[in-house]
């Protein structure tokens, strides 16, 4: 018989891959940052952590955000969808970069007759974020 | 060769049954309403119609959200994230009911002690937004 404090993490409807996509929202501006993955470990992590912790699919690892850039996401609220098949995190995002890129966060580029365009500015290069290798 | 106009659909990395994630975010509230999946017919029709129509993986057929109960989401930006295998999409929603729980939104747990805890009222009964069976 499992403990009763992992019931929460059964609730979870995890795909095939056992993982459940994870939406980042910064709590103070409302800006979607991110949109990652976690598998089982990853969410029970960032519980524990109070920190966002994804599941890298190109690295097939733990992936606790900021771990290299100190870009940490402190989570406020954990959310689940009505199909318990989707995580919304409110965080706050250290450092004000959520992006590998050096952009505020993911969601830069807009639809404008038929072509995507950057509309955000870049705030840090990625080498001064992660160092020049 | 492909028409120009499709260039921006190629752009797109469609997951290896031809999805995307898609998130509606409220574009007046902020508030992040749902996680839903487009294929590549979905998103062109929600770029040509201005709604968004999504990808019903469980009835496997297209979804112009709303068709049924009156809640359009009139979209105002659509965005790609870094990676482009996320979309965002900035929305207004008719009706104020995102949810066919008849919450506002999606995402009303919350994880509260280790208990997924709905924290957000039901706005209209499903049966009144549906019709009743």
């Amino acid at each position: 018989m499992k403990p009763d404090t992992d019931n929460w993490l059964d609730a979870v409807q995890w795909n095939a891959d056992g993982l459940v996509p994870a939406i980042a929202q910064e709590a103070n501006t409302g800006k979607v940052l991110t949109l990652a993955w976690m598998n089982r470990e990853a969410l029970a992590a960032t519980v524990k952590e109070g920190r966002a912790v994804y599941w890298s699919r190109s690295r097939a690892k733990l992936w606790r955000k900021g771990e290299e850039s100190g870009h940490v996401q402190r989570v406020r609220d954990i959310r689940l969808d009505c199909d318990s098949d989707a995580i919304l995190l409110m965080v706050e995002q250290q450092g004000g970069i959520a992006c590998h890129t050096g952009h505020e966060r993911c969601f830069y580029q807009s639809l404008q007759n038929g072509h995507w365009v950057s509309v955000e500015p870049v705030l840090k290069a990625a080498q001064d974020i992660y160092g020049k290798k």
